[in-house]
This record gives structure tokens, C-alpha cells and sequence, in this order.
């Protein structure tokens, strides 16, 4: 049994979190702390999140439940998540930190704990996404230099206001890295007139926007006489919640250091080259 | 048993034509006429065609068989199609016409004949994409207003040099129409960067192209909580042959008149306005 | 401004309900109804339902709220349906019913009101199922007997119990009564091991199950050289109760008479023979 | 430029490889055998194929062209494959041999020329199914046991006369073995009736059958709030040759060996443990 803690437990991520938790087997949440001032403090952790009572009071400061978990998850600011990581150094914890933002010298900081605490540090803790980033790598390699097409077709909701998404982006990225490709001269965008035949190298992006899309992403590998598609479908954003908590439980049996989704499950070594995706 | 003769059996249409005919258990194919000029006549058209010997030979000139089918197929040319349908009409044949790219004038002239002959005049005679343009317009009657976004993605082999597809567009205009909408004016054709959120109005269309993909057209319906998608997928050119000689065998029961696919489908009433999609 | 109330305003539907007027800008909610026991009465619907205050109190009874409101819409019991209706026409209002389970007798006594109130009455409410059933009687009827094979293919979640869905069912009979096919003779629920060519007549089934898949469906008619197919995705049970706000919307402009979800989608008239798919 | 022979020029299959060969750029054909009785030898092994004269005379045996080429390529039965290979191991030519059907005793033999000629041996050449195993394999072993329901869809053309397809059950294996499940035991073929929820460990199969469908498959890994979908889809079976011929070329920097098409697609070290797919 994992006991884990949540940082930021009455945001918004922070209650897809206590759902997460909640609906592990493996895991129980032992800690949620809110901000200090916050009129939360004192009521039910789970009853926040729209789970029932879970008998774990938000709290208003970390150091309050330091002695009741083993992993504190955290997706709040880069100033915040640097005492936290300090805090967890200095008691033996734990950390999967989803916090974004963070400037070079941040990073620089976060990397100085690698050697004390063992944390998950990534942007996106989908297990789905992170996984199909390896095997884009893998297919890439396998197939962009005999004759397959790569397109990335993605779609969203219709409030989404940028595109192409940037889990599309990192997917190219994925497929034009081992083939030595770059989305910036490599990557196509748009389709619209006398376009003239595709090109071997390009590597299309297809957007589309229309009702309540959560985000499904295609990488399409076309050749003369058969085609491979490696799609990823989001249903509900709990999914990110759910790979902080396989972060977790995964890193009980780790000793310190900075390690990522790749690390997580176990694809590390999957590449041919020994590199990660 | 329908008999039928196909006009410019040399050509790459023609070959498709007669592989549809000797394909069909209730059609056959009793005159097959190539230019007077070519080096084929007296050949044997199935043999021409990859299909082995039909005992037909190939002719000079329509006037030769004129006596030996009870339906025409031409997809040729303008000239040569008013031509032919002026034989038919004077000897009470009838005619499935692919053939595209008639003026103004030579339309009119065409219609001329419709008190005279029966005949199916269509760009497109593919079964499937012209039910789906009629499945189309009942979609957009019954959702468009709804809440129900409408995308349209596309799919091509590397080759094909214009984007959208002539298919795509007329999908989208199957959608625009019943809804009083507009492709100038509501099609959008590229989303790169901040595009903001989606308008309710907006008909977007994606391009994907890539390997051998004969053609493939996706409309997606796309609201909060539900999705359709209506999807035709072309996995051989010898359906628009398939679709002509649909097309012959229903000239059999009908009187004079200029028909499309649409009549020869039975989709015609099959619009609440009764009008054709 | 349609005015609308709710029955069983604490159930799982009844909060879908709610949730489905709030969020129309054509509809708002004047009127929600618990059991008279019910511990609920007086407190606010729109908290009830996660919607923040609507400034409608939960009442213990229809009467109480009979002025407030154009339309009913009941998803309830038989028997209470059955009371609410003779009430809705002492008072000239009209009801949306989903109400499902009502013996050969409650159905000839709801039948008995059809001249008197304007009530829609179906089992399934989604806007996109019910335009799919259209769509699929259309084109089985254009394709059928034209060498397509057809074929379901349903996707729920992991926990669902029976196979093929009734969705699934619902969609086959809407391709076999056109084609005068019959889901007992023609139906194949299941290919294993050396099953020998595929028959025309033939409707397949496949069911796949797994994760949360809300429930997706998909007919494919496939030929020699050209496949269509029409899909349905449900990403969340909201789109039943936004189906039956859209007809109460509806039955505003109906005089007495009962009403399916295919009146509503002005769907009809589509048929080409005149009667509903 | 790699030179090609092939065996069995006058098959189906032999047709296939002539056309890949002759579509390939780096690769010539430079010959092409046929059995010793056959009328065709003499005649030009393009034309044969459809693919116009391409130089290469039809010969009836291969000693006559043992010093015209660099690899064999070799789909015929078992008996005349071990010949081939004694012949080209005492000629230093490189094989690709797609032939099936070997007993356990030719495989032994087959298995003694491994240190003499460098030969790739292998039931499916297509690069996409042999990448897709690879894939399928990384994904059922970071995916399986953390929530993720596996199910997989083929469809083929109405012909196919069992099911579920060879390939598909290739990919069952390729998801079951790392994580230590069964077909036989895990596998379910039928879902029909009250089936009750779905078991975690099972692995399900659905079959369609309609149309031309050359072959499609999908394997879905699906989550609570997310899916992912590995799918392939052969439009030709000309695939298959190109996989040959890809797999000659790879050969010309190989020693002696036994290869299989993971080697080729340098997919053998991709795995976390060393193992091939």
C-alpha cells in the first residue's frame, strides 16, 4: 500500500488526484494540503473531490503530514514544488511533480536533488501518451526511410484554441528525431489548392475541432500496400492523475534520482539505441 | 439480362467498364467500339481488358453494334457523347454518360435529349459516395442547427496533387446547403497556430495524404456528449465502373428523361423537401 | 423560453435532467419534483444537481409547480408517468416521456391520451441514435440487395453485461426490415474457427468490451471496391438528457398527439415510402 | 544495386516479387526460374508478371543463373526451398525464403545452413505486421497489468473462410506471452447473450467479414480514460513482396545466419529484455 499526500488538493488538478487515489487499490491518500489561508482547511479531503468521505482533513501546511506519507504527488508552481522537494529531502519522501513552468535556473535546482530524493519529474503523466512516444520512436526508425508517409491527424474539443496540440507536436517530434527530420523545415501544416504530390520527408498535421473531443491523436505510417496507425485516445482527464499515481507506487523501489514516464514504464531500454524517446 | 455497350473501350475507364460488365451476372456486354483509326479493332475486349476472351469484338464505330445492346456507357467527350446520344435516341437506345466537362452550350444541348431518351448523366457514379451525399444532407437537416459541429477529413494517396478533394467539397457542400451556409464563407481550410475557439458556423476540412489510399472521406457530426461520422472509404477505382452499370440495368424501366444517381439509387424522395441532395 | 419542470428531480436521470435545461440558452427550469418523503424538498435543484443555485426549489409533488411550467419531462415509472399525464392534460401541458417498462395495458392507457396532450415518447432520446437509425434504413435500402455486406460492431465498457448492446439490435433491425431480413434468421453473433465464405443475407455482430468506453457503433456496408460506414459515439449519458430538452423545444408548436424522437428530428417525412425508420 | 532471382516466377506469388523487384529502385531482377516442364520458359519474366519486358528471360532451373544474381528469393514448398539452399550455400548467394508448410525435420535442415549462408526466413514479410508485432509486444508489456483492457478486431473480405485470421492471432500471442497469458485459456472468441462483465485477464477477438477488405486489424489497449490503438491495414497483397525484397537487401552486409524479419527491421534489440517479438 502506497500512502500519498497531494499538494494543491483543492485545485482543480488536485481533486482529479484525490479521484485518482481514491480509486486505487494499491494507494491510500494519507495527506492533502490546501493553502494556509485557505477556508478549506479542516473539511474532508475526499468530500472536496466529490468521492465521499475518506477520513483525511485538508491541511494547510506540508510539514503538518510529513510523517504520514511515502509520496507526495504535486502539481502546483516551480516555487512551491522546489521547498516541497526540500521538505521531502530532509524527511526521506518521495515526490512525482507535475508542476510546469519552470525557468532554466528552476530546473537547474530540481536537478541538484537528483542525488537525494527519488522523484518523477514529466509534463505529461499519461500512461497512453507516454507510452505511444516510444513506439512512434520505434515505428519511426523501423519504417520512415522505406517508404511510409508519416501524418499526424489530432482532435479536440471545440474551446481548444491553438494548434496543432502540443501532444500532436511532441509526437512529430517523436517520429522526426530518429529519422533525422525537423518539424520546422520537415513539418506541414496546411493543405489547401494545387499542392502538388507529397514529398518523402514531410510529415503532415490535420487538426480538427468540433464538440466535446477530450483528445485523440493518430500517427499514420502510409505506404504503397498497407498502412500502420497509432492512435491515442483521451476519455477523461482523470488519466493524468491516474499515471501520477502508477509514478508513485513505481517509485517506492527507486533510490534517489530525477527519472521520468519513460522510466515508469520500464521503456527506458526499449530503444535500440539506449536512449529515451 | 442487360446488354450493354461500352464507348472507348481502349481507354483506362473503358478496361474498367468492361471488367464491371463481365463482372455483373445480370449484364452483358454485347458491343465494345474504340476509335475508328486504332490498331485494337477486331480484337477481342475481354482479352483487352484482363478479363480473357468474351467473344466481343472490339468496333470502329457505334452505327456497327448499334443493333446489339440495349444501353450505352460512355465516359469520353463532349462532342463525341452528343453525338452518340443522338444515334441512341434515333435508334431507342438508352445511355449511362460519365463523361465530364460539357459547356454551357453543349449542357443545354444535352438536355435537349431528355424528352428522347432515357439517360443517367452524373460525374460521379459511385453507389457509395452518392448515397453518402444524401445521408449528408439528411445529417445536416437533422443536426447542424443542434449543436453539432461538422469537420470533414479526407484521405489521398501522395500522388494527388489538389486539396481538398473534388469529393470533399461536394460533401461539404451537401452539408452547407440544407443548412444555409456557405463554403467561401464558412469552409475553413487551415488551423495553424492561436485560431481561437471553434465558430458554430465553421465547415473545417483536413487533408491527410500519404502511401497508395485510393480515397477515403470522413464528416464528422460532432456535439457535446455524441459523435456520428459518416465515412466512405474507395478501395478501387472499378467502383465508378460498378455504379455505371447500376445505373444500365435501372434505364431498363424508365422512360425518357434525364436521370442522375440520385433517381437511379431511389434517394430522390428520400428528402423532406423533395428535392434531391 | 421554454419553461420546463422535472420529475424525479434526486435520480441519476433526473440530475442529468437538470444538468441538460441549465445548460440550454433556450430552456429554463421552473419546476422539480422528489418523492413527497423525499428529505430533499426545499432544497435548491441546481446544487442538487452540481449546477450551482437555479433558484428552484425542489417540490414534494407536480401540483404545486402545475403553473410554472410548458413541459414535463418524465423518466420515472409507468404508473407515475401514467398520473402525470392525466394531470399535464387537465392543465394543458405537454410531456416528454423516456419512461421505459410499460405493460401492453399502460401502453394502450398512454395511447389514450394522444388526443388530448402533445407528448413525445421514446426509449432512447439521443439526437445522433436516433438520426443513425434513420440514416441506416436509407442506406440499407440503397445498398442491400447492390453486393454490401453489412455489419455491426458495438464498443462499451468493461463492466457492461449483455452483447450485442440494444443499440446494437436496434441498428440490425434497421437494416434488415427494408431489406425484408430478419435478425433471427440472418443475424451472426459469433465467427470462430473454419466458418466458410460469408452470405449475403447475413447481418455479423461484433462486441467489443473494455475501459469506460461510454458505448460507440458502427454499420459498415462493404462491397467489391467501396466500403461506407456509419458510426455513432456516446462520450457521455448528458447526451440523453439534452435529447429530451430539444423535444420539449419541439412540442411547443404540436398540437395533441404522440410524438417519437424521429417527429422531433423532422425525420419522417425522410422515408421514402412515407413511414418512420 | 541489389541483383534478384526469383523461384516460382510463374505463381501468384512469384508475379508479386517480380513486380516488387521491378518497382524497387535499388534492385534489378536478373532472374527468374520456373519449373523445368513449363511452356513459359523462354518468354520474358515482365511481360509474365504485367509489369512490360524487363530483359529477363524465364529459365527452368537455377543453375542456369547461379552467377547472376546476389539473393534468392524464395516462396515455394519446402522441398525444393532446401535444395535452393544447399546450391546457393556452395555458391556464396544470399535467400529469403517466404515457403511454409516445413516439417519438423526440414526445419532442422533448413536450420544446418546457418552457418554457411546468410538467409532470411520468415512466415510474413510485411515490414507493417512484423513492425506491429514489435509494438504490440512493448505495449502489452507497459500497458497489461496496469488497468488496460486488450481487444483485437480484424476484418477481411467476404471469402476469408476462418477466422479469426492467422494474423490476428499472431498478435494475440504477440500481447499474451509478456504477460504471461494464453490464447487458450485467456482467448474469447464469442460474446453473445449475459455475459457478465469482462474478466481482466481475457483477451478478446472479433471478426468482420465483408467486401474487398484486403486485411485490417486493430489491437486496443483501453483504459479507464484512455485508449490506445495499434492498427494495420494491407490495400495489396504486393506488401508481402516488398518485404522480400526489402529483407534481400538488408542481406548483402550479413554473414551467415538465420534471420528473421525483426533482424531486418532492426526491431531485435527493441526489446526490454533482449528477446524478439
Amino acid at each position: 500500500m502506497t500512502r500519498i499526500a497531494i499538494m494543491g488538493a483543492a485545485g482543480r488538478m488536485g481533486k482529479m488526484l484525490i479521484e485518482a487515489v481514491s480509486g486505487d487499490e494499491r494507494a491510500r491518500l494519507t495527506g492533502a494540503v490546501v493553502r494556509p489561508e485557505s477556508s478549506l482547511k479542516g473539511a474532508d479531503a475526499g468530500e472536496l473531490a466529490g468521492q465521499g468521505r475518506l477520513g483525511v482533513t485538508l491541511s494547510g501546511s506540508l510539514e503538518e503530514v510529513i510523517d504520514d506519507f511515502d509520496v507526495l504527488i504535486d502539481f502546483t508552481t516551480p516555487a512551491l514544488t522546489l521547498e516541497n522537494l526540500a521538505l521531502c529531502a530532509a524527511h526521506g519522501k518521495r515526490m512525482v511533480i507535475g508542476t510546469t513552468g519552470f525557468s532554466e535556473e528552476e530546473l537547474t535546482r530540481l536537478e541538484g536533488f537528483s542525488d537525494r530524493v527519488p522523484f518523477v519529474f514529466a509534463a505529461n503523466m499519461s500512461t497512453g501518451v507516454n507510452l505511444s512516444l516510444n513506439l512512434l520512436a520505434t515505428a519511426a526508425r523501423a519504417l520512415g526511410d522505406a517508404g511510409f508517409d508519416i501524418e499526424i491527424i489530432e482532435a479536440h474539443h471545440r474551446h481548444k484554441v491553438d494548434a496543432p496540440s502540443g501532444t500532436a507536436l511532441m509526437m512529430g517530434r517523436a517520429v522526426a528525431e530518429p529519422l533525422g527530420r525537423d518539424l520546422k523545415a520537415d513539418g506541414v501544416y496546411q493543405r489547401v489548392g494545387q499542392i502538388g504530390p507529397r514529398s518523402a520527408r514531410e510529415i503532415g498535421f490535420s487538426t480538427v475541432r468540433g464538440g466535446d473531443i477530450v483528445g485523440e491523436h493518430t500517427v499514420l505510417f502510409a505506404a504503397e500496400g498497407e498502412r500502420i496507425e497509432i492512435t491515442h485516445k483521451a476519455s477523461s482527464r482523470l488519466t493524468f492523475g491516474r499515471g501520477a499515481v502508477r509514478a508513485a507506487h513505481w517509485l517506492m523501489d527507486q533510490k534517489a534520482g530525477h527519472y521520468d514516464m519513460q522510466d515508469v514504464l520500464g521503456l527506458k531500454q526499449a530503444l535500440p539505441d539506449g536512449s529515451a524517446a
